[in-house]
C-alpha cells in the first residue's frame, strides 16, 4: 500500500530553484485573470469589476493524512480540491491557487512529481491556475499549504448568513462516504502493519475510497443552480461534518434548524461498510466530514423547483433561533439537539 | 532566552473554533478592499479595476525560525513582514493577509496569543486586514503560512523581468544586518545551552538583533519612488542574499550585470560582529539573505533623481547579457562571476 518508489532523484541534487523551476516549467495559464503566475515576487491577477473571494486551508502529515496508505498524486488532488470546494460554497467560481510545501529532506524528486501530478490534475479539471507558491523544507513530516481565489459577480455571493425561517435545508450528493472510506483504509493499514503480505480488502468498495482519497468540489452546483434558477439563503461546504456546518449556518443567521434524521442519503458502500464496522452511518454523516458536499437553505417557495433533482435532498427547514438546532430522529420522531462532533484537530 | 512562560492553557480546552475565535474577535477591518474577512468559507474583497497581487510564504520550525531564541510576537511580526515585502518588490501596497497555522498539542493559547499579537501588530502597522486562515495542529513543531494579496494600477507595477543594459543597480538601505544578528542569537544560544545561567551578551546588537528578528518590510520606497518621480525598471526584495537577487534580476530580463564591492553599504553593527566572527560582511550581503530590502534597476537618465537620497545606493549597472553577471571587487577590481549561494532550504 505504500508509495512505489522508482528511480529517486536527491531534492539536494536540484536545490530550490531548480525543483520550483520542474515543478512549475509546464504551466499553461487557462484564465483571463491571470495575467503572470509563477516567476516573480507576486502573481499578478486582475478580476475587472468581480469580488474575489480568497480561502486557505493546511495539511500536515499525521494529522490529515497518512502517506502510509495515501498515494502523493491523490493527495495533492485533495488538496486542491477541498480549498475549492469553499470557493463553490460562496457560489463563486475558483481561478487561481498557489501550492506551499515544505518536505523532509528525505523525499525524493519523483515523490514531489507525483504529489504535483496530482495539484495540476486538479488545476485542468477545475480549470484554476497555479500561481505561485513556496517550497521549503521541514524537518519532519511533509506539509501542504494551498490558497484558493476565486471570483463572483457581488449579487452571486452567498454566505453562511442569509437562512431565514421556514427555509428549506438542502445537501448535494449523499454523506458519510468519506468517513467510511477513512475506516476502511485504516483497518486494512492495521492488518497490513502486522502482516505486510496480507493483500488489502478493497473490492467493491471503491467509491467510498475515492469520497476519502480523491473527493471532487461541488463545481456543478453553479451551473445547476443557474439552471434551476436558484439562490440559496445561505450555503457551506461539508468539510467538518453535518453537525458542525449546520451549526454555523443557524449561528451566524441566527435561526434555528430540525434536521430529519430519515431524509439523509447514504450510498450503499457507506452503509455496507458501516454495518461491517458497526458504525451507524448517521454518526459518519453528522461527525465524520470530509464529504465537501454542499449544504445550503432555500426559500420554501423554490422547492417545486429542486423536488425532482437528483443531485439535491431537502434534509430539513429552518425554524425559529429559540427553538433550537435539533436532529428529529426517524421511527419516533425525537427531537434531540444537534452537537458539533465535528473533526477537531486540537483536541486529541 | 528561552519564551517566557505564564498562566498556561491548554488547546484543547479551546478547540479549533473557540480558538479561532479568540485569535479572530478583535479584528477590526481596515481597508475599503476587505468586503468580509474572517468567518465564511472564503474571505471577499473587491479591488474594483485594480490589478491584484498576490504572495505565499510557508515557515517551519527548525528550517526558518528557532523558538529557543526566537520570541513568538517577533515571529508573527516577522511572518508577515516577509510576505509584505514581496508585495512592495512589486511596487504594489499590501491590502490583506491570510495566516494558517499548525500547532503542535503541547502549545498553550497564551504562546497563540503571543505568536497573533506580533501578527496584528504588523497588521497595523502596514494597515492590512487579516481576512482569514486555518488553525491545526502538527505531530512536531510549529508551522506557519501567510499569503499576502495587495494591490496595484497596471502601469504603477514593476516586475523581474524588466532591467535594461546600462541602467543603475540600486538597493535600499543596509546589506548582511539580518544574517549576523542570526550569527550572534546562534552563538549566544549555543553558550546558553551549555551553561543556561549565562547571560546572553546582546549589548550594543540591537540594531543587527532587530534586522534578524523582526524586519521590517520597505513600505516607505512606495512612496519615495513616487516623490522622486521615479519607475523601476525592474525590482525584487532581498530575502535570499543580493547574488541570488542579481541573477534572478539579470536572468529574467536577459542582461549582464557589474556589482561593485565597494559600493555596498554596511552598519557599523554588521562590521564589528563581522570582525567579531571573523565573517567577511560581503559574504553575509551576497549569500546571508533576510534583509529585505529593494534590488531594483532604473534608467541611467534618473540618476539626478536618487543621487543623495539616503535610502537608496547605486551598487553597480546593468550590462549586456554576454558580458555575464560579475561582482567587481574593491581595491584591484577584479571582476569574479557571481554565484547564487543564498539561503537553499533543501541543500543542507
Amino acid at each position: 500500500m505504500t508509495n512505489t518508489k522508482r528511480s529517486k532523484t536527491e531534492l539536494s541534487e536540484l536545490g530550490e530553484f531548480g525543483l520550483i523551476r520542474r515543478l512549475t516549467e509546464n504551466i499553461v495559464l487557462k484564465n483571463e485573470s491571470t495575467l503572470k503566475g509563477v516567476g516573480d515576487d507576486c502573481a499578478v491577477l486582475d478580476f475587472k469589476n468581480k469580488k474575489i473571494v480568497v480561502t486557505t486551508d493546511l495539511l500536515t502529515e499525521g494529522v490529515h493524512f497518512n502517506l502510509m496508505y495515501v498515494p502523493l498524486k491523490h493527495l495533492g488532488y485533495k488538496a486542491v480540491t477541498v480549498n475549492l470546494s469553499d470557493v463553490y460554497a460562496m457560489n463563486a467560481t475558483p481561478k487561481q491557487i498557489t501550492v506551499s510545501i515544505a518536505v523532509s529532506a528525505k523525499m525524493s524528486v519523483e515523490a514531489l512529481d507525483e504529489l504535483y501530478s496530482g495539484i495540476y490534475l486538479a488545476c485542468d479539471r477545475y480549470s484554476v491556475d497555479l500561481v505561485g507558491g513556496d517550497t521549503t523544507t521541514s524537518l519532519t513530516g511533509l506539509t501542504i499549504s494551498v490558497t484558493a481565489i476565486g471570483e463572483a459577480e457581488e449579487e452571486e455571493l452567498v454566505y453562511r448568513n442569509g437562512a431565514k425561517n421556514t427555509d428549506l435545508l438542502c445537501v448535494t450528493g449523499d454523506l458519510g462516504g468519506a468517513y467510511m472510506g477513512l475506516q476502511l483504509l485504516e483497518r486494512e493499514n492495521e492488518v497490513f502493519k502486522v502482516n505486510p503480505k496480507m493483500t488489502p480488502q478493497f473490492a467493491g468498495y471503491d467509491y467510498i475510497l475515492e469520497r476519502q482519497l480523491k473527493p471532487e468540489a461541488r463545481k456543478d452546483m453553479l451551473q445547476i443552480f443557474r439552471d434551476l434558477e436558484i439562490k440559496p439563503t445561505s450555503m457551506i461546504d461539508i468539510s467538518d461534518g453535518l453537525s458542525s456546518e449546520i451549526l454555523h449556518l443557524c449561528t451566524q443567521s441566527e435561526v434555528g434548524c430540525r434536521l430529519y434524521e430519515d431524509r439523509l442519503l447514504y450510498d450503499n458502500q457507506t452503509k455496507k461498510m458501516a454495518a461491517e464496522l458497526n458504525i451507524n452511518p448517521l454518526v459518519a454523516a453528522l461527525n465524520g466530514g470530509e464529504d465537501y458536499e454542499l449544504l445550503f437553505t432555500i426559500p420554501v417557495a423554490d422547492h417545486d423547483k429542486i423536488r425532482n433533482h437528483p443531485d439535491i435532498s431537502v434534509i430539513g427547514h429552518i425554524t425559529d433561533k429559540s427553538e433550537g438546532v435539533n436532529l428529529i430522529t426517524a421511527g419516533i420522531g425525537q427531537s434531540i439537539p444537534l452537537q458539533a462532533q465535528g473533526w477537531n484537530p486540537l483536541k486529541d
